[in-house]
């Protein structure tokens, strides 16, 4: 029987205690696969699936850390075993990671570019009750595969120390040898449920996709892209219940708050925009946010959404007391919510982990877009940070954002690079340490 | 600019005013074409975006109401003559739709089998500013064929009064003429944005899809299956609440509903349920509805799942209220709502719009699922309801859904089947006439 999730708008892991899936990489080096291993564990991590992703390479290297191109040529008959050894060695430990430690998505990330060895898997998996399911990813535009090898490839543990000319002309011949024997998935394959990427979501095929979360992910990975783009973050500017330490509500924005929407737009320019680019502006519907986007004008290259699933953590009965206020009408509510402060759900209102399941096709959005700033509440903007920055959920709701500070994310191939523009212009502080009520803590300069 | 929408989770209709799309569906006859143009049109109306089909046949039928397989002949030059005509005829109205009545998605629901046709409808669509996705179904599995023909295209208006028998070996000629000239989308089509569902949704091919409203309509579209299935909805229990005529809450039910709760079982078999099929029960996760399916067991085949998504209408500062409370109170708002039930949004609560967008993962999951019963709220039985059995947004939040009755719909080719079966067991009327704030109105027996 499927695991009933009270409070989520998607119950993603539904079904978490009848199908367990092992994601299946298939495709040649460099055409993006640990990207897309990596993006789909964080994705799974954060709402709220136990997922990880077994790197064959990492098994491979224990015995063979910088391995020459001829390891990888189909007739050397000792690499072809070393290798068939690693893929083992990966198997042997995701079973068990799936048995001992409630696994309920594996990625495994390889070349596995035969028919033979995706067989084999999908036997093993099928043998202890894991479904599978692959993942191809295919590309024939030659600029992005030299990227693919300049960007990434140089970086890779196997060519550490090494002369990055010869580590480009070793990996291509690496991938030479690959090629040799690599095989699409083909129409004899038919029975596994599989996705082929085509040069990253420029065509997608989808064969046989049944259950509930196969079919998540595999429109998250459909939606995904790689052309290279900033998010930005900004909490609204100071607001009126700020300066009184309540939470919630819908007030405006104050005199400080006011100076720093119109600081927005230099604040933009000087945390570097591409020429020529056109920014999307994505505020929640209530007033602080929408006071604060006003000065980005569209003649300057914005352009505006509202979004209620934006809108701030719902406090419900506590909506517009203060922290102080609460512990004393609230003092078990309080206390609980310190406990697991992820969890805890307010009465009438949402919990953190509510808030991730609403932002969910939020991230969605944001993966099949370009270039945006997204001016939201604390808490939404923690959530929304914690996916960028794979942090686990229960430090998320810890996190300080300061108000008047502008947050540029630019996503890499290996992670997500941040940058903080802070506004000259002061704030009250939000944040509140476990255990107190205090209406304006400093955030302890030793960090948390 | 797109068109901000304040309110809603997922802002699916964010580019009405930028993008307009003609959905073109491809294929032979009896390939399910118009049951998905008739779906998609039916959710993107449920969503609240301007969706019409034009279908190319009933233009041809206004001078040939019901031609011969011999009309469908490539060599035929006055049938391709008319069929040419009604092509045309279709297009022109489609440019004028959008061009007069606002309209946002149009489907043109013809086989459009050829690489020459599809062509000039992407020049006529780029010329009137309208994107393009191309929606091929194709069908190698003869049962389904069969089906389709048998099922489908002896109610069509082609054959109307005709022996079935002669009509159905004069449609598979007229299929005949067709695949003489069909021309499945090819590579030199790949700077279309496509979706190729192949046997409906064992396999997708999706490519080139950019904009929002394409990527959510492929989503959709994607998840559609033909399996044979029902649906049953039916509202909670009576509550203690519904007693007293408080809305809102997350009271228990009354002695009455727990007697509607161990009816229900009952009620199920007598609907009819098809041997050794498993039925999942979706709840909210308030407690009157839990309580209610507590009766319908695991060991009879049924299995449970709590959604937040289909807890009752949030009505914020009026939770708890009577409605004459309410009157008294808020007379604005107990105006303002019943003006525009839809759109009106409870203060720090919901609005019908705000419920179907939360709804939206609910149908889109449903779509993929086969058998099952949800218990639920008036409110959110009403917008589910509405999107099945096709009922504009304006009337949907004064339907009349009556407690201790369940309700099975039975989606088919051309249209939902609905049964109804009232348990013998008394319940207050929850049903409220517009400009009324009686506690207990009955439904008035003209009905509306």
């Amino acid at each position: 029987m499927p695991l009933p999730l009270p409070g989520i708008y998607l119950p993603v892991n539904e079904q978490s205690d009848t199908s367990k899936i092992c994601v299946v990489m298939v495709g040649l080096p460099a055409r993006g696969k640990s990207l897309i291993a990596g993006k789909a564990m964080r994705y799974l991590g954060w709402v709220g699936i136990p997922a990880r992703v077994f790197n064959v390479g990492n098994y491979r290297r224990s015995n063979t850390p910088q391995p020459q191109a001829t390891f990888f040529d189909p007739h050397n008959e000792e690499g072809e075993r070393m290798r068939r050894a690693a893929a083992q060695a990966a198997m042997t430990d995701m079973l068990q990671w799936f048995k001992k430690d409630q696994g309920v998505v594996s990625i495994l990330d390889a070349t596995n570019s035969t028919k033979e060895r995706r067989k084999w898997i999908a036997q093993e998996c099928a043998a202890a009750g894991i479904e599978t399911l692959f993942v191809e990813s295919i590309c024939d535009d030659e600029d992005l595969i030299t990227n693919n090898i300049l960007e990434v490839k140089t970086t890779s543990p196997d060519y550490k120390g090494q002369d990055p000319e010869l580590a480009v002309s070793d990996f291509r011949k690496r991938i030479g040898n690959y090629q040799k024997v690599y095989e699409t998935i083909g129409e004899d394959e038919k029975s596994y449920p599989y996705v082929k990427l085509i040069n990253v979501g420029s065509t997608v095929i989808i064969n046989q996709i049944k259950d509930y979360l196969s079919s998540r992910l595999v429109y998250y990975i459909q939606n995904l892209h790689i052309k290279p783009r900033s998010i930005w973050l900004s909490r609204h500017g100071e607001s009126q219940y700020n300066l009184t330490g309540r939470i919630g509500g819908d007030s405006s924005i104050s005199e400080r708050g006011e100076a720093y929407a119109r600081a927005l737009p230099e604040l933009m320019r000087k945390s570097g925009i591409p020429e020529n680019t056109k920014i999307v502006i994505w505020t929640s519907t209530l007033r602080r946010t929408i006071q604060t986007a006003r000065h980005l004008k569209a003649d300057t290259g914005f352009e505006k959404l509202e979004w209620k699933a934006l809108d701030e953590l719902d406090s419900g009965v506590c909506d517009g007391l203060t922290y102080q206020e609460i512990s004393e009408q609230y003092p078990e509510d309080f206390k609980a919510r310190d406990d697991d402060k992820y969890n805890y759900r307010y009465r009438g209102g949402e919990s953190y982990r509510d808030v991730v399941i609403r932002l969910e096709p939020i991230i969605m959005e944001l993966e099949r877009s370009e270039n945006v700033i997204i001016v939201t509440h604390q808490a939404v903007l923690r959530c929304i940070y914690a996916y960028f920055m794979n942090i686990p959920q229960e430090n998320s709701p810890w996190m300080e954002v300061p108000l008047h500070t502008l947050i540029k994310l630019t996503p890499g191939a290996y992670g997500t690079d941040e940058k903080r523009f802070k506004a000259d212009i002061p704030a009250v502080s939000t944040w509140r340490g476990k255990g107190t009520s205090a209406t304006h803590q400093e955030f302890p300069a030793g960090g948390h």
